[in-house]
């Protein structure tokens, strides 16, 4: 968590002139996000956060992300809108990055996420997902299915020779999702890392979604197999099924899952599991010491995998299914 | 620049409680300080700022820090105000640390200081100098003369594998100092760390100082010199007067200096950067990487050190002494 561009406050008087929403009277740099740099910024009467896009943001998809919130916050589900200049114009930059402003959302995310939590992101995340049916732009997912033989070709000698238990399991998940990753199901656009960080309550409600820098189209189900790994596994490792059974039931109190997402969720969750796996071991082999950021220890990526490889069907999720 | 302590939702809250301001509505960590985690807390109707100290502020002297604090907002000077819970406490305990909330001060901090922000910050220095002279509690500045010496012996080894250049230097900055440090100058509390990310200016006129947990007594004009190294040096190394000028010129339209203290600046300033130097050189040679703060480069106050030895008198910082 950290601020990995530093900007000057005169820069950012000059670049706020042309935004209609009156003079800065605080600036500071938060600690969240470990991909861009974020700037809490308030005027007299409102606040509002500025991201710099760091080097993985490619420039060119954030017309797609920018996009995606100001229809999904338009449509009234909340999360950052994008807010333009006098002129019109969202993106822009700032201390030699793209940026953007955006409103500021209030709630806090949950660090120890309770069952009801669950239920209320499950519950929520359907409703980001009508919310963004009519958006009409596209962004394919490249940390997919496609994406993980190749991701893993490049880092796989590190892999063996920083753990070699790693290796043979993936061997094994990647067997298993290539025979049975699903080719078709439900699509949309999706947030594709609703981790608790991304997630704000108020009053034991969701609030609202942030950090759509991950946004793409796939499968709909997908965006739930990746929050049942990020909202429902205990410090132990262990699979808390009295949580993923309410994230699905809180998904499916909106939107009511078809047979086959059903079947396939076990699939899905153990391709989330080893996309995340992979780019976190990555960014834990080769971690720049000069980074501000410490990289994300992958181990607990491989107990989920394991778990997923496990599974039969979505009763070792808590539901049962006919 | 970081947050070294993650708080849990649910811990904050019940922490929260205690206070008198109503419900939490948003919180986040703030990028800002080197020593302490800060966050940021918002309520329906106000904002603070929380602090938890981290190991290098000692627990003993928070009630220094704080009555500080609370003596200077009261007599009328911007700073953040220590808010105290519904029976009076002001120092608490969050997540294993000392914590404080104080009020949320507004203003932006300067990256490039202006010859006016020298003049305005000098000014401002001067009247909390004035608002601190009746506070009764004392602390020591323990990062002063007395312990240079010290600090040097323990690093001497270090410094000298480091760089050859360091150690002739500091010897000679050390005989100076042993011969011609003041023995008695007007004292009063003082910030010691009056660095421009610790002043915040609103409108081209100072809004507040901030962190104050180097606050100690000492000779007050050693607060301006420490000032004379923060604020004055341009990015190529050499002291612009014009800014030492300004910021002297600022101190004295609210308190003149007596003959004495204009003297000393030369000494106090050299003493000043010697200071800095140690602490940062000792941060950078025992940086541990897993830090989420990267360590200073003390280099700068190494040619800092130089020009204060060459200095004469307050001529060479653009004041004309009778």
């Amino acid at each position: 968590m950290a601020v990995f561009t530093d900007v000057d406050e005169q820069d950012l008087t000059k670049f706020w002139e042309d935004y209609p929403l009156g003079e800065v009277v605080s600036f500071k740099g938060i600690a969240e996000g470990v991909e861009n740099s974020n700037f809490f910024v308030e005027t007299y009467d409102a606040r509002f956060i500025l991201t710099l896009f760091e080097k993985r943001v490619h420039e060119e998809d954030l017309p797609y992300f920018v996009g995606l919130m100001d229809q999904v916050s338009s449509s009234g589900f909340a999360c950052p809108k994008p807010i333009a200049t006098k002129e019109g114009n969202t993106i822009r930059t700032l201390a030699g990055r793209p940026a953007l402003v955006t409103s500021f959302l209030q709630g806090l995310s949950r660090k120890r996420p309770s069952v009801e939590d669950c239920y209320e992101v499950g519950k929520a995340l359907s409703i980001f997902h009508k919310a963004g049916q009519p958006y009409a732009e596209s962004r394919p997912n490249n940390l997919s299915v496609h994406n993980w033989q190749d991701m893993y070709r490049k880092d796989r000698d590190a892999f063996s020779a920083h753990n070699s238990t790693w290796c043979p399991l993936i061997d094994d998940a990647l067997a298993t999702l290539s025979v049975h990753w699903p080719s078709d199901l439900p699509k949309g656009h999706i947030h594709a890392d609703l981790f608790p960080d991304n997630v704000f309550f108020f009053h034991d409600q969701v609030s609202g979604f942030i950090d759509f820098y991950f946004a793409c189209e796939d499968f709909l189900a997908y965006d739930l197999a990746i929050c049942i790994n990020a909202w429902c596994f205990e410090t132990d490792g262990s699979l808390n099924v009295t949580k993923s059974s309410a994230l699905i039931n809180g998904y499916e109190s909106q939107r009511p899952l078809h047979d086959e997402e059903k079947h396939a969720l076990p699939i899905l969750a153990l391709g989330s599991a080893l996309r995340f796996f992979l780019t976190r071991a990555h960014d834990y082999i080769y971690h720049d010491p000069s980074w501000l950021v410490m990289p994300k220890d992958p181990s607990e990526y491989v107990s989920r995998m394991r778990t997923h490889l496990r599974a039969h069907s979505l009763i070792d999720y808590g539901i049962w299914v006919a």
